[in-house]
């Protein structure tokens, strides 16, 4: 049985693979291996552990990077921060992935799942050269070393998990649960991908990461790529066992399989025996990759449809945490415990013992053998390096921008609205969205998903479902509906797989948007948060090129609750969203269909922000034309002429301002109110679509400047500001603006219960009667003057929140209100 | 075969069961039953039609409850906003439960996990006379059904989940996912309590509720009680097939069996024969019990503790969804798809044809048989009520403040730090708390417990492990360290499953305390979301007794992250918190281990909060001693005399406020600086324990009086506020203060990297030199005066920035300060 698995192999015959021309499996003892395949793995081992000599080496030292002579205390860091753990375990893989990718031109992309893999992910990246290309002053020879060395978890430097400083990596490994659903995105309409996702088994106790197993029934195999799990058992998370690892192999192994998977198992049993091990774990690669191109070649050619979902190979890889570190330190175990997470000698400044202990670790992967005199790698390490694309830490799927293709963006006017009068044509802006959402499914057949959880219908989106369906690889029956082996809409319900698997989607290079009740997407705020930094690191790095936006469509909001009650009202995910830095987060609260799609489309177009737009379903009014409703959008905000009583060249009264759909209706109706009582008054009306206008310019790139705000909402008038969500986020959103203390906002204070919407609107105090009393109540004299408008509107309040309770259903004349 | 299993059935015999003398496997035909066995599943079959009869009622009708003529288009609501899918299957669990707790007197709680649950519960409470027990106006008779009917989804109503309005739940049902976790955390020492949990198969797709199903592996059979998952596939979610019901019924037997689990299966072939039904999921259930109890007695006598976990029983039943519904509607079918989601009949206002299918589902459950003329339930259906607290609609677990008893608190004082000079000892906060909650540990062995993502040690609370081991249940090994089958530390690297125990631990009358790292727990805002709304309601309820507060322990915060860098920075939980009702939240920042122990002990004290605690594990100085502390914190915020540099009886010059632990050290030396360089400077030094304290005591219960708030924060000089989140909060927190011109506020902007505690503190601006600097620029004059020293401090800025970068740690200077 002999090979040429050369770094440049690519025939058919290398192709097979000399390890699975007969699989053995992996549970039996190995039948001996050939010459080639042997010098093949005598190369994965230099490469592994020149990896793992670098990863010491970052995690201890900040000179002396070759050895060139003994280690003194100072020649490590002073303060020991990296974890080496999980290190040697992914060094391995990357190692083994890198075989196939050179034999097969296999484009792989490599996802570390396991918390602080950083040193294992940069090694790597040092040893492909991809880091030294990008971060010239930690170019190859001892000066790079040493820099490579410093710089790790160190003041200014770079962190210890994989992040968007780490060439290669789309998944941010700080906080754990999501490396599974990345993976996922990443090949969704990828079709020659194959993801290698390491999975650790901490990270494999978290929510999001248990409902990830079942993504395979939402990956379509003809048009989408493969993901490759390797589960890595190293048995601890930081200070504890984990489940995964401890419970009964066998009830592993049903588990595994009842995830859909076919489970293969490579076990360490003797970490010392790394020849074996690297060939059970050669074995189980190359079985799982033919098995996936079998799995890919069956679908491809004529897949039945009736055939239940493939069950897609993973490997479970079963090694010792901290593998070929400190067996034992100062009398205690180490490798194969908890006490490997983090640094295996802790007190090599200090303790002769310790340094010395180092020394022979470092040394133990024979240093001599990997680097020169220079301290370059040699080519008989650097062999095991694919070229070019292919190397993981270069590939393009990890810098999705150098592969994005703008969206193809059909027109939307023949969706839009004609105006005849504002106010009086009623649509819901959702099912208008649809439409548009339909059309560009339909242009952009393999580059734009719509992500959801349950909810696309639901949200009012059908109309997508004339251009496409939901994907579904389980059984379809007759009965049902839109469901496909392949589409463009994601429905799971599980915020967090629609989440994970649109970044991955995102960082490798499409464009998507995910639609949800806008009080659960609080579920992803954590996921958010993280994508949003990941942005913010990713916008000041030169080498990653710009990606499509996150985009959030928020429907079934707030104020339209009804039956669903307290439960479904949380309008704080814009509370949450600007904290983040100011440069990645846009907020857009349309207040009509035409708006909607002007906004999204804008969103589409977008790069490298989060765009959250919130938007109801419900039939609601119009209230500009398609191009004024463009410009508008393009503004952000802007006086409403036809909704006020303004005297042209006269400043306003009263300034009645409102974001958001349902606060819009009210203030428009609000302000008519204003106009058939009190004639004379001056109302203006202000809608504000891009909430971010109404920071200033110095602290928000879309700020008003403090003239132009001034220009809008006056400079000492009072503003009565009706907003969808908590208030106190206009008041900290204007908070250096002049004319803090006329402003009056009225907004969500947690008084939800099982409602109508005007009722909601009621018991929240931004219902028409109640805004338009507010501004009765603050411009000077008004009360008085009219005292008989104001207790009439008092009045009316009282009736309609009587008529609902009674009738369970807004009085007629909120139902058919329309501006006059 | 015969047996009396009549209601009071209690004697060994009928303990044993008719349905487990041989249990005979659920997936053969099953043999005939006697004529005993028959009567009792009749008896079930009379309650499930009756609740289901009340579940359609509730959906549809406002009038005419027991159709005493036929329906009219006015009976029904105008808006129909129920859900019939999932309703049937959880009447007919809950029918069959109340058979077994009748003849058990075993105590069950019921948890409803799948969505729109909530006809099901209110039927089934009504059915038990809780309901009306209760709710005087919703009582038996035809008057009392009419008025449960209407109060249904209908404005100033019931949402349609289970909620705290419903007696007997402690799950929230509008959030999907939690059900599993509340469950078990209902029965942590809880040893005679089995929950019986309905799982929906939507849900079962959710990252919690897959995560949850591990949660066996921390419940001890001895001194816990035990959970009966029951897996709901009817299919379908709102508009999708589901993914567990869906999966080959080989593959979902793997599943749950890989999740530890022995799964009975109840397939309903025929919807038409629920005789048939009844009979298989009898049995099933008996079989679980007799399980269950066999695993409690083999574990609670005399347990080897080698043995692997114990397999505990579930059932998986398969039944149509809308089980009993219209089959077919205009030409579609609907029982048994997710067109039964909702209402199954839409038009019963205007199209007679459905008016007269609903008249006819309704009659379908012959509500002659079951209600008498005057609407009161007939004996022979309430016969199938258990007696008193057995009604799982009454039972007290489901009011845990019923349960609740006061934690014995052990004096803190001897954890207490005397102080000689404030600043000078330094000793970890939470290293102190963790030998204090030793002692609360060991003096309430069975009502406290402290929950944590694999982070207790991380977060130097490791003292507690003197009195007491983390729960464990698969295999131990001789290297684990303080692992066992029993204990009072639950930790899993999950947020959900420690939020979701913990609040099913709370609700039913425990305490606790969750600790965490403070970046990721946003990862859970969306379960504080929901359990905060159900305090909010919970308080309102009169026969809700206090239960104790959700306490959540944040540490390695924001300031303290190092290596760990950017991805571990977020203080926002807090801005997110404080958007829920001022009634429910507390937060505090105590400055040292003095103040955390104060801190904690009232917050173990209190009842019906969620209380956010933030604190720092580093050693840092103590400020305080036990006495000034405990007076500091009761106060909420205090004047720190030594710390300032006033001339008593004069106003001062400058404040220099803060909140948190660092920007209290920064805050301090800060004065020091000013103290040393601008001798005369009047610098009062306030510090903050109780966030809340800065509202208006209009807003916030524990708010300062404009007087007060004035006495300490001045009317006018200027106020230098280091704060430890977000700058904006304080903001918005003192909106409406005096002086608000005069606040400015240094605190987190997202500036992390990967750095030291100081240089993170330089870097966001809140290190001593920058407040002293802001200082000087505030006080009028002050920087013309002092412009030497304003240079000088710049100075030490920079160099102490520079030191860092190149050493790795910060200077001397820094390490070693202490207030002089």
């Amino acid at each position: 049985m002999t090979s040429d698995l050369g770094p440049n192999a690519t025939s058919a015959e290398s192709k097979a693979g000399v390890w699975n021309q007969k699989p053995a499996p992996t549970d039996e003892s190995p039948a001996s291996s050939g010459a080639a395949a042997e010098g093949e793995l005598d190369l994965v081992d230099r490469w592994w552990r020149a990896a793992n000599y670098l990863s010491v080496g970052q995690i201890y030292l900040r000179a002396n990077p070759l050895l060139r002579r003994p280690l003194d205390p100072e020649d490590t860091k002073s303060r020991l921060l990296g974890h080496w753990g999980t290190t040697p375990g992914l060094n391995f893989v990357y190692a083994h992935l890198n075989r196939v990718i050179r034999r097969d031109r296999q484009e792989m992309l490599f996802i570390a799942g396991p918390g602080h893999g950083g040193p294992a992910v940069v090694a790597n990246a040092w040893l492909e050269g991809t880091y030294p290309e990008i971060y010239s002053n930690v170019g190859g020879g001892a000066d790079g070393l040493a820099e490579l060395f410093r710089q790790f978890s160190y003041p200014g430097g770079i962190p210890s998990h994989a992040a968007p400083e780490s060439p290669g990596s789309i998944s941010e490994g700080g906080e754990l649960g999501y490396s599974l659903a990345h993976a996922y995105g990443s090949v969704f309409d990828n079709p020659k991908l194959i993801t290698a996702v390491v999975i650790g088994d901490g990270e494999a106790e978290t929510g999001p990461l248990a409902a990830s197993w079942h993504s395979h029934n939402f990956l379509d195999p003809v048009a989408d790529g493969a993901v490759l799990p390797i589960l890595h058992l190293n048995g601890y998370k930081i200070a504890n066992p984990t489940v995964l690892a401890r419970m009964p192999e066998a009830q592993l192994e049903q588990l595994l399989k009842g995830y859909g998977h076919k489970p293969l198992f490579v076990t360490v049993e003797d970490p010392d025996n790394t020849a074996q091990a690297h060939l059970d774990f050669a074995r189980a690669l190359d079985e799982c990759l033919a098995e996936i191109r079998s799995i890919q070649e069956e679908c491809r050619g004529s897949r039945n449809q009736d055939e239940d979902a493939p069950r897609w190979p993973m490997i479970v890889l079963r090694s010792p945490k901290g593998w070929t570190g400190p067996r034992v330190v100062d009398g205690k175990q180490v490798e194969g415990t908890w006490r490997s997470h983090q640094v295996p000698l802790d007190k090599v400044r200090t303790d002769p013992g310790h340094l010395a202990q180092l020394q022979e670790w470092l040394e133990s992967y024979r240093p001599e053998e990997l680097f020169d005199d220079g301290g370059r790698l040699r080519a008989d390490v650097a062999a095991n390096a694919p070229k070019g694309d292919l190397r993981m830490s270069a590939t393009p799927h990890a810098n999705g921008g150098v592969l994005l293709r703008d969206l193809k963006l059909p027109d939307y006017d023949r969706h839009a609205v004609e105006v005849t009068r504002p106010g009086v044509e009623r649509v819901s802006p959702m099912i208008t969205l649809g439409s548009w959402l339909r059309d560009v499914i339909a242009a952009n057949p393999d580059t734009f998903r719509l992500f959801g959880p349950d909810e696309t219908a639901s949200n009012r989106l059908q109309n997508v479902y004339e251009a496409t369906d939901k994907v579904w690889q389980y059984r379809i029956d007759a009965l049902d509906e839109h469901l496909a082996r392949a589409g463009r809409v994601m429905e799971v319900l599980s915020e967090h797989l629609c989440q994970g698997w649109l970044e991955g989607y995102l960082l490798t290079g499409r464009h998507g948007v995910f639609s949800c009740y806008e009080a659960f997407i609080h579920i992803v705020d954590s996921m958010f948060n993280q994508h949003a930094k990941w942005l913010k690191v990713h916008r000041a790095l030169p080498w990653r090129q710009p990606v499509a936006s996150l985009n959030y469509l928020l429907s079934s909001h707030v104020w339209q609750q009804d039956h669903n009650g307290f439960s479904h009202q949380d309008p704080g995910f814009i509370d949450h969203a600007v904290n983040k830095k100011a440069e990645v987060i846009r907020v857009y609260l349309p207040p009509d269909a035409n708006t909607l799609l002007s906004v999204m489309e804008h969103c589409l177009r977008s790069r490298d922000y989060v765009n959250i737009v919130v938007s109801g379903k419900q039939p609601s009014p119009i209230w500009l034309g398609p191009e004024e409703a463009a410009h508008h959008c393009r503004r952000g905000l802007g006086i409403w002429a036809f909704a006020g009583s303004e005297v042209p060249g006269e400043e306003p009264d009263v300034v009645l301002a409102c974001a958001g759909d349902v606060p819009t209706v009210e203030t428009v109706a609000a302000a008519e109110l204003l106009k058939a009582g009190a004639p004379g008054l001056k109302v203006r009306v202000v809608n504000v679509v891009d909430l971010m206008r109404l920071q200033d310019s110095g602290e928000h790139p879309h700020g008003l400047t403090a003239r132009d705000f001034e220009g809008i909402f006056t400079a000492d008038k009072p503003i009565i500001f009706a907003y969808h969500g908590y208030p106190a986020l206009i008041h900290r959103l204007t908070y250096r603006r002049t004319n803090q203390e006329g402003l009056h906002v009225r907004g969500y204070k947690e008084e939800g219960t099982t409602t109508t919407p005007f009722d909601m609107a009621m018991l929240n105090g931004i219902d028409r009667f109640q805004l338009a009393i507010d501004a009765i109540d603050r411009v000077p004299g008004l009360a008085e003057k009219h005292s008989m408008l104001r207790q009439g509107l008092q009045d009316r309040r009282i009736k309609a929140l009587n008529h609902t309770r009674k009738h369970g259903e807004d009085p007629e004349e909120i139902r058919n209100w329309s501006l006059a």
